[in-house]
């Protein structure tokens, strides 16, 4: 047994978290890629069948209030909650992380008040934010200006509106200050949007502590939902009273029942629903987030760190030198929940990594992505992935 | 055996489609509220426990490709496609109805150029459509004008720039004149969206015939595809490149994993596309759709007449006279497939009808709303559901 073999068991025995991995449907497989599709909760299959030959097949239309399907989106938001530190009241599930960027971005804009007309947006961010910010500029008057996280300070000034910032960076899983870039923003005058796909689940966000104004997150990374499982909205409290939603969709009418011909919003975070929520894949999110029970993000972000650690060490210890280099930062308050490497042929070099059953993803045009969730990723996976990454980096 | 119930028993002897409710999960309830939440199609839980144990469990992040999951869709877009007169290319599902109704009516007005800034919404439709119309008009610098259907004509002038329309009302099952009104419009220079919430998967819409330029619908109706499934856009193929998405996600990108920052929007009608779709439901809906093997809308519009035809019969024998009164008209050509029955006590009727296992709906105030799904409604569930409502408005 190799010196890394042993430090890995060593690590696995005192792991506080490692019961955890066997709440999901997990094969020999070393599966790092749950910051893409989180793995599926095993007791998943069985409450989806229930939803589906029961409250549906057998109930019908009667589960809209029998099954508390009506009431789902902001039932699920207040689970998510405590995992992004927010209290209960603030967070709605439904509709796409793009949509809800959308929905943020407007409503934010309009809350910042007329003389205010410019979007900063994240100029290293996943697409979807800057294409979304662009059209939510443009149908508000607004100007859209790309800039790095960095140079958000800089940038700030009298006409901003608000700045959408995604706290961990999809690529690189740089992790961004939220809280200062969030003071920032307010010593401005300007309303901060964060996007948590990255962090959600994965470390402490801290959304009320840190005053956060806005902010949308999916549920299919670090909260193991479910391929495209509906992502989610968080809305202060103070300011939910002035969220103007661009898409004021019958589920977010005071009434939705009444079938009035005049909007009147509901209060609280149902304001941020639009259309019929999407029952199967909600309720499916639903089940999956009971693996949360019991399990504290700080314990999370404690072993998602030393995951992370473990595996730049391994790979330092079985790769060539100079074959890959870490995009990754080194200090932890700079780290989120990824390892990106840097590799002349990341393509086809993941591809083999796959077949020999490490499975991460490769991200255009030269990125090795491992994603570590904490939940059930195991010090011996990590050991095992950086051997097969050497093993093939040498063949 | 009274003269009616022997009637309902030819009826469903001589009924081409009767062997087509055995493929839904149905048991002794009267079902007729399927133009809510459509029955459970029965090979549904099988399909989806295989989608989550197998594709999701076991594969994982390889069903985006492996699994179809990234083209699911446009290709259960041109599975609806037949259903309501469309070539395929043309229909993508994704999100709910009022987003749908959001990105349709947002691109129509960008289509119809910038002398025109009117946008007409049928003031009788359900309401999300006024909404999120009053969202769009806001948004793009349009005006907006609530007119009935009939009154569409004679609003139409230079500065319309488009008209939303519901195909069948939500409340009374009035079927408006799609082919006259596209028609009148189109005379005037501007665009027609229609919603098919209440008519597709319940009659021939015709969208290529007659020339549609927008669509959308749901799939949780007639079309079985379970709670909250997702709702589908058409974009019909001659406006495809001109189609600019207010929410241009990075699914609708042209080549979505170069993850650019520059938006280039896809051909054809993946750009209608805005985030990661939801799988769980999506797939749902598309082992839903295998319901409509070998069966033609058609025969279901003709069956949907007679079973329509057959209650207002039943209803006018068994119920007292005027005790209720149809707000459905009697003509096949203004009708939809569900019966609209106001009553004074409707709330109350219900409540009675569905302890006694005849299932429909109360619109507020004053409606009881009866759907007829041909695909697994029976001459003797409508003879039953008569007789009880008259039981009940006797006792």
């Amino acid at each position: 047994m190799s010196e890394l073999t042993a430090r890995a068991e060593k690590l696995d025995a005192a792991d506080d978290l490692a019961a955890v991995r066997s709440r999901f449907a997990l094969d020999d497989v070393t599966y790092l890629d749950g910051n893409s599709l989180g793995a599926l909760p095993a007791h998943v299959p069985a409450r989806l069948d229930d939803v589906i030959r029961r409250e549906w097949g057998e109930l019908r239309i009667r589960s809209w209030t029998e099954s508390g399907w009506w009431t789902a989106p902001e039932r699920i938001g207040d689970r998510i909650a405590p995992l992004v530190g927010a209290a209960p009241g603030q967070i709605v599930v439904g509709d796409s992380t793009s949509v809800n960027v959308f929905k943020a971005l407007v409503a934010a804009v309009r809350m910042a008040g007329e003389d205010r007309d410019e979007i900063l947006v994240d100029a290293t961010t996943f697409p979807t934010d800057g294409y979304i910010a662009e059209s939510a500029a443009r149908l508000t008057g607004s100007t859209l200006r790309a800039v790095t996280p960095a140079e958000v300070p800089g940038a700030l000034g009298g006409r901003t509106a608000a700045v959408l910032l995604n706290q961990v960076d999809y690529r690189t899983g740089r992790l961004h200050d939220l809280p200062s870039l969030t003071a920032a923003i307010h010593a401005s005058g300007a309303l901060a949007v964060w996007d948590l796909c990255h962090s959600a689940g994965a470390l402490e966000v801290g959304l009320d502590e840190h005053g956060v104004d806005l902010a949308v997150g999916c549920t299919y990374k670090y909260l193991n939902g479910g391929p495209g499982s509906p992502a989610f909205l968080y809305v202060r409290q103070d300011l939910q009273p002035r969220f103007d939603s661009p898409l004021p969709g019958w589920n977010s009418h005071a009434e939705p029942f009444g079938m009035r011909s005049a909007y009147e919003p509901a209060a609280g975070a149902p304001r941020g629903r639009v259309g019929t929520p999407d029952i199967l894949s909600m309720l499916a999110l639903e089940a999956a987030l009971e693996v949360w029970e019991d399990v504290s993000v700080p314990a999370v972000r404690a072993k998602s760190l030393a995951l992370t650690d473990f595996f730049l060490e391994c790979v330092t210890a079985y790769v060539p030198p100079g074959r890959v280099e870490s995009l990754t930062p080194v200090r932890h308050e700079e780290r989120g929940s990824q390892i990106a490497l840097r590799c002349d042929d990341a393509g086809e070099v993941m591809r083999r990594l796959i077949e020999r059953g490490v499975v991460g993803d490769f991200r255009h045009p030269d990125v090795l992505r491992f994603g570590f969730t904490p939940l059930y990723v195991s010090f011996a996976d990590v050991e095992r992935a950086a051997r097969v990454l050497g093993d093939v980096l040498m063949a």
